[in-house]
């Protein structure tokens, strides 16, 4: 009898444990209250896939300070997962100036270096807070 | 001969059947038709995917009531598939308002109940129709 | 000696290759160095899940003939990988006027044939080039 009950708890055990989702969560470093108190990740990875937030950085006004570091977070993003941007699928970029934005390739080419994902670029009225001129997000995929 | 007939039937039976993709497909009740008419599905589960579609509702005017009839579809939705907001890894939200849409973190972050996905929020000029002022889509993973 | 060199450099050799994600990449045809001057991929497929970028047309000004061409690429992709709208799971919509858009809903229906994704829908600013009105980015799964 007693058998027969620790058989069962542990097949619920097992049922339990199957049914929860493995996330591998990311923090920008030294952002983990603000992520908190907003209530987002910075990243998720669920069997392959690693999500990446719309990415941004309001440290400065200008959009290619405000590039450069959002390209420096999503390299620690990528880098935390052990991956790199050969594993970036999808992008998409929000900005309030795509023709700024544009004359901004060949920093986002540096970034890639060679390898590109899909893209899907937007003008919209206005990201987060006012100053961000610029917002990436991206999914990447572990071999 | 014949053997080899039915033999070689089955097997492209076989093939065909795997050639067909699995899709477990979500109506928000009472919205087929609206669904059909305009050509979409609400939600679609494909392997341990969810896909779910932009949710909005325009039954009111104002962003808070929006917003809660919003989070009422997409617990439905979640239930559907058997899932919580603790399977959500990504969400993109397009408001008309970000500065208000922020009032509401409160609200959002009861229907997350501490469970967090990645997140991009940008706000756009217009949504399906005038009055709408945000829309939700996200995506979940089953374990 | 020499045996256990070459057993090691096979090892070697079959981790290296595992660790590199198999990407399945599409060009619009014709399209080749427009794609790498801007440093992107039309869609790229990994796993069973095809990305494909916001397809957008600029050879007309206005939004019927643009969203004829669209499909008609997004015909050409989906080919490539030997699906068909069936697979198409996720649809994003961006384009300038979302009434105009909404016109040309029976169009849209003929490109998907019955079968429908998720969809969100969105009105933006603008979008690449200041002419292109509409904009459609896709997620297809294979079966």
């Amino acid at each position: 009898m007693k058998k027969i009950t620790v058989s069962m708890l542990m097949l619920f055990s097992v049922i339990t444990s199957a049914q929860k989702l493995k996330k591998d969560i990311f923090h920008i470093p030294g952002h983990e209250n603000v992520e908190e108190y907003i209530g987002y990740n910075h990243a998720v990875k669920v069997g392959k896939t690693v999500y990446i937030s719309g990415t941004v950085n309001g440290m400065t006004d200008d959009m290619e300070s405000q590039l450069k570091a959002i390209y420096q977070r999503l390299n620690e993003t990528l880098e935390n997962y052990g991956i790199t941007t050969e594993n970036v699928v999808k992008e998409v970029i929000y900005t309030t100036n795509l023709d700024e934005f544009k004359t901004y390739i060949p920093l986002r080419k540096e970034f890639y270096k060679g390898n590109y994902p899909t893209a899907t670029w937007v003008q919209v009225d206005r990201l987060f807070i006012p100053k961000l001129t610029v917002e990436i997000e991206l999914v990447a995929v572990l071999p």
